[in-house]
């Protein structure tokens, strides 16, 4: 269950402050003084990333209990729970919700200080933001030194941020299918996405809260609609859906459109639209923009000359996990980062997972996710379901950089 | 200059007549019998492929001349004209406005049979409305037999369609980055784009003509800005724009958003804000409607039990162009669009462009597709600039279809 904790006075990165952060948050698990693992959240997420049971705090520590209506469904539960790869008998899982989304954190439809929602005068956030506001949740808790973090798309940037930015204090981060920063092209899909709500007029310059006023839901449903093409392949796309038309029983509703009528509405139209249509239930317009903002920002090199010099100073270890089907976050990407963090010295494994399902990989192939991250947990890059994608390569074969072949040969003879 | 010829009562595809279907096309060099080619153009394109001089019947043979304003530049007079790749010195170029665009020919914002535009009563179109409009108008023209049909994108379907559809009456079709019917993540995109104008309330159900009233120009320029995303790989994209913030100079506004208040605009949106907003100011957003929906709808095994059927009783040759980082008509839908033709016996080369310029490499790149047009212009197949994918490789190259390698080692070997 959800708690929410009031963390003082917060100034964003931004140069804006709030007087009284508010983290919603939730925690599985018994903290043992160096069993903690944070988990983040990826772009639409939410701190209820399994239905394990919740940690003791929640009972009566810190925090106020509270029910979030409309809330995700637990986002990773087959990866966080009792006996999983994140197993929560052993380790104390921590995840918050980020500052600007809207499952119970401050942000723009939380109330403000005048008790009306903050709408776009919420302060803009960045991933860093994210990563300090975690570490002030932390400190109330009690956790000090995390076991590790983990996170996947943007909460990936938010895991290898704790890197970056609080190099002490964490012994191993897993980063999912993310990467330094991302590149034009998914740049240009937020801002497309972001003009979809923008354009919107119950939009209304973001001011559309209370109950007797739209909501941007046309414009929300666009944005939810252009990243579910980026979560997926084009392989898995086709696999899935083809170019069938939708049977009777689809979900979804074909547009009202009368240059249509000679045309089918298609299965996987009616896949975007239904998941669309379910999101606005969910989430928050004004949320959405903050947080692609966030997510666009992130450069790892920010304040450093290089990736490598950001992660210079990390004394831990990396694990970046990618999918060869991923779009959104590419295997390129997690080898840049990869290699960085070797150029900074950091002990770095890039595990590399064969699959079509796209960015949504991580999400829905437990099955290939799990091993690597248990391992990793238990054992570092030395875990023995860790492989760095140079350890099974043919000789000669060509798949990492060629930058990095002198390294693999001195971590992993023969 | 653009004529403009009325063909008498024509009966779409949907079913839905117009009493007198008018169409815009333009013609340059001479025709001497034999010496034809059909140029398709692309979905947003116009029946203005060249700034080349005018054929003779634009002088007093058939249609009426008319300015049409707002028309796309000439867009491919990098190919097409004296001395070019399809040298109008040679041969008699004939390009026409396809039927539900917006440059001259009858569409939803041309004047119906009331005097009012047509809007969305106009009847549905497919790619065979098209092929079938053209093969009406090269009849006024004169034109029997062509030497060849050429197209891109939409307008290589719609070259396809005529080796389909009048198999006795076309030479050669030049296929360029096209594929025999588009995949799903393009068909969702396609359906995001037509969202747009759909929610936009000034599209108000595609009745918005009239100078008093606004046109859907948000919607239109969301869809054209996903468009240009299409159009683009990722490389190309990365390589000219970055992540870098745009300049004073920048072109397009800066979206007015105050959750953008401490992020930059950067170069890639401007350029998606520049050139949505200059698209909206030369075409129709109903028109985007009918021709996506056309694009969509088109499969060239539609009617026959493959492709390979729909294309067995073609006589003529077939080139299929593509390009290595085109994501929206793909290398490997060419791949199957020439395995296709040749398992029909249609004298078949698939010549691949290496090229990072994504889908827009038709246009930009009259360098790479200049010499294998020309070539397969003048001598199929079989002139010396037309690369079959399979000539080059190196034994075991692996960059053929699986399915291919028998083929390539059987025909070079060693």
């Amino acid at each position: 269950m959800t708690a929410v904790e009031s963390v003082g006075e917060f100034r964003f990165e931004c140069g804006e402050s709030v007087e009284n952060l508010r983290l919603a948050y939730e925690t599985y698990g018994e903290f043992d003084g160096s069993n903690a693992v944070l988990v983040c959240h990826a772009l639409t997420g939410s701190q209820h990333v399994s239905n394990a049971p919740a940690g003791a705090d929640h009972d009566d520590e810190v925090g106020d209990a509270v029910e979030t209506a409309g809330q995700a469904r637990a986002w990773w539960n087959d990866v966080v729970g009792p006996g999983k790869a994140i197993d929560t008998t052993e380790y104390y899982v921590v995840c918050v919700n980020v500052p600007g989304s809207c499952y119970g954190s401050s942000g723009p439809p939380a109330d403000g200080p005048d008790g009306e929602p903050w709408g776009t005068d919420f302060p803009p956030v960045t991933v860093g933001d994210w990563t300090r506001a975690q570490r002030r949740l932390l400190d109330r808790l009690g956790v000090g030194r995390l076991h590790a973090v983990v996170g996947g798309s943007v909460g990936g940037m938010n895991a290898v941020d704790w890197a970056k930015r609080f190099p002490d204090d964490v012994r191993r981060v897993a980063a999912v299918a993310t990467a330094p920063r991302l590149d034009t092209q998914c740049l240009s899909l937020d801002a497309i996405a972001r003009r979809a709500i923008t354009t919107d007029p119950d939009w209304n310059g973001g001011d559309y809260y209370g109950d007797d006023r739209p909501s941007p839901d046309d414009g929300l449903a666009q944005a939810r609609r252009i990243g579910h093409v980026m979560y997926l392949s084009k392989a898995s796309m086709g696999r899935k859906f083809g170019r069938r038309a939708a049977g009777r029983d689809a979900f979804g509703d074909a547009p009202d459109d009368p240059t249509g009528r000679f045309f089918p509405y298609r299965e996987v139209e009616s896949y975007l639209d239904y998941n669309a249509e379910s999101f606005t239930g969910r989430f928050d317009a004004n949320s959405y923009l903050y947080l692609t903002r966030a997510m666009d920002e992130y450069d790892l090199a920010a304040g450093y000359g290089s990736d490598a010099e950001a992660l210079a100073a990390y004394e831990g270890e990396l694990l970046a996990l990618s999918f060869t089907g991923d779009w959104h976050f590419t295997v390129e990407q997690s080898r840049a980062l990869a290699a960085a963090a070797r150029d900074g010295d950091v002990p770095t494994a890039h595990h590399v997972v064969d699959s079509d399902h796209g960015h949504d990989a991580f999400l829905v192939e437990p099955e290939a996710v799990g091993p690597p991250l248990r391992a990793f947990l238990a054992d570092g890059v030395d875990g023995r379901a860790v492989r760095d994608e140079d350890d099974d390569e043919p000789s000669g074969g060509g798949g990492g950089g060629p930058d990095r072949a002198p390294v693999h040969s001195s971590l992993f003879p023969g």
